[in-house]
């Protein structure tokens, strides 16, 4: 863990390490994923099952690879009662600000006799990718599936690599809330692929979201362009701004939470008292002593954790601009204040009693958010991600009176002959 | 030319024939484009002067690579008044639409007591890539740029190949209209780089735009993840619906305005009456006689253009939303009811006095649209593409206790026990 404090003269140099620490991580898995790709795309579903005997060490054939609907509500009903009640809680949150969401059409007529629109459509069909084993979180799915849903996606087909052919219940369990029910048991990049391509067993769909390890995340950039993807996701982070009337186990606490996701996860604590950083330090260590995954959350701790004290919140604001993080927890008196002045983050959290946890689960928001500083550009998950927009012009002859001149100039002068004249015939026969 | 028809049996075949035939062109480029990424990282302006010698035949340094404010004005002022006054009319409509566009934040307050909250931001810094030579157009120019400036982007970055070192008075005028100051003369892979990763003469961006060749559009997807990028752009396309109420040959110039664009431009039209096809068939014939760009558009017309037959409107818009056009012409007498039944498009034009050209330059949607079929899952530029979300969760101790629980049981079940801490212990702490 790095200690940074802004008055120290060294402070520009090793804030700008701690950005620069995590990025620029080359993937080595580009040809492995390219032939995976080939394959599927000619050999269809009998790479597919090649390659989940090898990689899952589970043999499947075109009547197993979907699981069944009846196997699905099997594994689902092992899920305690409490469990499904805290799913359905959580479901009903997140699809409840989904649906606050989405947006209104447009259509207005102007000046020029134009009717202008621009009209949502949800996409058809939707791939959802949730990992495997450690991983395979329920939350995902919700978080995924949900917004696809609220959308208007009619079709969501998921896929979920079972190792040795074991499932997961609390997965499936999940996807039974949100009425998920075509499931099919593959993973890696031979599930990206069959998704963007189709296979015989899986037919094509339009977009594909999801986590994933680095196979997968190679495969969607590769598939990107023949079908949509989601952002790109790297390992977890979030940065707390903390005051000291804070409770340093709850900000440790916190921090760990980010830093026991995995090795690379990234948790920065901004302080502007180096006695709270310090008891935020110790906590951390403390439970390090009990923490089931301390031996992730050390090493994550140790090699991207940072604990920087600043001189006060307008810059820490602008550290949190630069850093540009996936969670960002404002721990003050008057966390509004301090969130005005945040123009990149994925997620906020305002308040000492609002961890970033209650965003992973129940919150309402997406946890599926912009990570390794893509919140400069990009966003978290929504239902903006299922639905695209088809803008529309309509005019009879006066409105092309008012604007079609306009356009013959500029076509005339970009060299576009048959663009001039599909105006000009016209305004012609209109005798303009 | 192909000629469909619905009634015949050999259709389906044809049809899927026609929506293949110029998707899965593998590029070529992959290798010399990453090499040209990895010089420009390792050897900044060097790397991107070289390259501009290189392809452009232009020898630049860093007091140069910037086209100087009054070179700007110099050029701009060479074009003519009345194109002047197409360039303002346009850009005031393109404007217009795109404001309209600006969405609204969201904030309320639930049930249990949490604030959600999703807030629009602009990003700080965007690329415009324009093309040079014979496709430099101003156009384009309007409508990458106004978006990014309705945003609210505070700084765009500008570069356009000038070859040989000529400048394109119009693309710089239309630069100086939108208030882009910031312009390159440089191009290619290349410039796609220095703009992701920056030099000493360009800062990087956080999200690149713009229409470009095969390299451009392979550094872009390259460059994607690190910043962000548009749609990858591949051919023009239209769909012209048509009655035989229209006159052939201003459908037969709407086709030629998409075939004129370049060799692989796709124009489609579909018609309920076969003596009407013939009639534009032999329209479009009589205007390649004369028209500038013949070459180009014969070519097109020959190798993707089709004419189909159906035997009603709803059989047109099965294949619209199968072809998923990125321009759709409605010529038809009531185009908004055949507009109601079309999920995937572009951007679509209705009315038999509405060109696509209209679109093009002057109507205020944007012309930058998803191509290839792409309109399945993408969409438009527009102002969405210069904001990015970020959703908040603000709470305090009341609204925890509501949804605390939840969180804690879900984070156990998924075995990430830090998370479950950072819930329960404040939970405990406030004796819930």
């Amino acid at each position: 863990m790095k200690q940074l404090d802004t008055r120290h003269a060294s402070f520009a140099a090793q804030f700008d390490a701690l950005l620069q620490a995590r990025t620029g991580v080359e993937t080595s898995v580009a040809e492995p994923v390219r032939d995976i790709i080939a394959a599927i795309r000619t050999r269809g579903d009998d790479a597919l099952f090649d390659y989940t005997t090898r990689f899952d060490r589970l043999t499947l054939n075109a009547g197993t690879v979907r699981i069944a609907q009846d196997e699905i509500a099997r594994e689902a009903a092992k899920v305690a009662p409490d469990l499904m009640t805290a799913l359905h809680q959580a479901a009903g949150r997140i699809e409840s600000f989904h649906r606050a969401q989405v947006p209104d059409d447009l259509s207005y007529t102007d000046d020029a006799g134009l009717t202008l629109g621009m009209r949502w459509n949800a996409l058809d069909a939707v791939g959802l990718y949730v990992p495997g084993g450690k991983a395979a979180y329920p939350s995902s799915v919700l978080m995924n599936a949900l917004p696809a849903k609220v959308a208007g996606v009619s079709r969501i087909a998921m896929c979920v690599p079972c190792p040795d052919g074991v499932l997961n219940p609390l997965v499936l369990a999940a996807a039974q809330v949100c009425g998920v029910s075509e499931i099919y048991r593959v993973g890696g990049a031979q599930a990206v692929a069959a998704l963007a391509y189709g296979t015989a067993s899986i037919a094509p769909v339009d977009r594909i979201v999801g986590p994933g390890n680095a196979y997968v995340a190679e495969a969607k950039r590769q598939v990107f362009g023949h079908v949509g993807i989601d952002s790109i996701a790297g390992p977890s982070e979030v940065l707390v701004i903390a005051d000291s009337r804070n409770t340093p186990r709850f900000v440790a606490l916190d921090l760990l939470a980010q830093a026991e996701h995995d090795e690379l996860a990234q948790a920065v604590l901004v302080t502007d008292d180096e006695t709270f950083a310090q008891k935020v330090i110790d906590a951390v260590e403390l439970e390090l002593r009990t923490l089931p995954r301390a031996k992730i959350a050390q090493r994550a701790w140790a090699d991207h954790g940072a604990v920087i004290v600043v001189r006060d919140w307008n810059e820490a604001a602008e550290i949190a601009n630069r850093l540009a993080p996936e969670h960002l927890e404002i721990m003050l008196d008057d966390p509004q204040a301090f969130a005005a002045k945040v123009r990149h983050a994925g997620a906020m959290f305002l308040g000492r009693y609002c961890p970033e946890a209650v965003g992973d689960y129940v919150g309402g928001p997406n946890h599926v958010l912009p990570t390794s500083r893509t919140a400069r550009f990009a966003s978290g998950l929504s239902v903006f991600d299922f639905l695209k927009r088809t803008t529309s012009i309509a005019t009879g002859p006066e409105g092309l009176k008012q604007v079609g001149p306009t356009g013959v100039a500029l076509a005339k002068a970009e060299g576009l002959d048959a663009h001039a004249l599909s105006l000009s015939t016209r305004l012609e026969a209109l005798g303009a």
